[in-house]
């Protein structure tokens, strides 16, 4: 199986000035994809702070993405943190030079320059039709911040990532959740390896816990499910999907 | 000046299950109290991976905030994963107990006595007219992942937490954010306690990059901000707020 991580880099996003979405929508991706999202972590923007992160997930798990600060001003240090991690030095990368005057037919200025620095020897993937190519350094994938261009990217090159993906299946119980965790535990006790998630909802009318039931397994997902379906009061599922 | 971190725990945000909304509130809600929010970090519910982390978090920052993991069932484990941080035993706690007896009128089940379970010593605030306590371990806050419950608690604590508020200008710009790079630059090194952000826009009709400046200093931010008005082309401000 593999193993991803997040690392979101941006003092916007902690001090609320700007909401993060781009967790949110790679954790949905990667489940989809069976890729195993263990860690996100948001962090300000700097450079000794990416370098250490960086380098911790990219040690620890199979794929890690960074988002934000690529852009051309001064807050914007993922590529020096990148580089800092791995002892790489910053370049100017000419193919991103190119890239970026055949874009905007003129000759680029400093600010358009520095966002061509990046760490030496690094990937340059062209998606999407975007000029702005996804830059890679071993196993680390630097995706811009802004959630239009950060999906489009990651759409752009989601086949790279792939493992077996999660099969599942939810149950809506109208009774309190701790009306029926000893039902659930006693399921796991039995399905060892099934994923079961017990969620309480407040402000739903028609059932007060939802119940998620995961594995890649089809088989052992259908004898977990049908398991606990027989176990629960009849009266207490108001839906199953 | 007061730093915070927070701790959220569950696989469901990581498997794109659940969308974690109260990363966004605690950091809207700290910035108004003054509380640098450094650092927010997701992991799954594993309880060596819940210590190591509230034990570092514990260490490096003055508030620590958890959200999730405290519910009845098997994969709530953070109190036994704050107790394991800080070497504390998980005890029943009789106050604990009584509060859910008074609530629910009758004896409590094994499930909800496991809610009652706690890391020795810790503090139990009673919060807001809800039955349920906010479980206080050192530094560590213990709070439900479930979003009215964790904002309806920390609105009820919020008063523990306070340091001087930022105030916040922000500049709505026409120009691309390549062009006006180098002005910012030319600020940041003469205002070098600013805080500058710099965020391109790439769906608004009216503006591409949204500037903040903020600082805790009401002066030195006026100063900030006359300059740098005053250097912008004038036709290239949209709006100040």
């Amino acid at each position: 199986m593999s193993t991803a991580a997040l690392l979101v880099i941006g003092n916007e996003i902690l001090s609320g000035k700007v909401r993060d979405t781009n967790s949110a929508y790679l954790s949905v991706e990667l489940r989809k994809l069976g890729v195993d999202l263990e860690r996100i972590l948001t962090i300000p923007d700097v450079i000794d702070l990416i370098a250490t992160e960086t380098r911790a997930m990219s040690d620890a798990y199979d794929f890690v993405f960074t988002s934000g600060g690529i852009g051309p001003t001064h807050d914007d240090l993922t590529m020096d943190g990148v580089a800092a991690a791995f002892d790489l030095d910053i370049m100017l990368n000419q193919s991103m030079v190119d890239r970026m005057e055949r874009h905007s037919k003129v000759p680029i200025n400093d600010a358009m320059k520095k966002m061509a620095m990046i760490p030496d020897g690094a990937d340059v993937l062209d998606v999407g039709g975007l000029w702005f190519p996804v830059v890679v350094v071993n196993n680390v994938h630097i995706f811009p911040g802004i959630p239009e261009l950060f999906e489009k990217k990651f759409d752009s090159i989601r086949d790279r990532f792939s493992g077996v993906p999660f099969q599942l299946r939810r149950i809506y119980v109208r009774e309190n959740e701790s009306e029926i965790a000893e039902i659930l535990n006693a399921l796991l006790r039995e399905f060892s390896e099934l994923m079961l998630g017990s969620y309480p909802k407040i402000n739903e009318q028609d059932y007060r816990v939802l119940l998620t039931l995961e594995s890649r397994d089809p088989e052992y997902l259908k004898r977990a499910t049908d398991t606990l379906v027989s176990r629960l009061p009849a009266d207490a599922i108001f839906k199953i999907e």
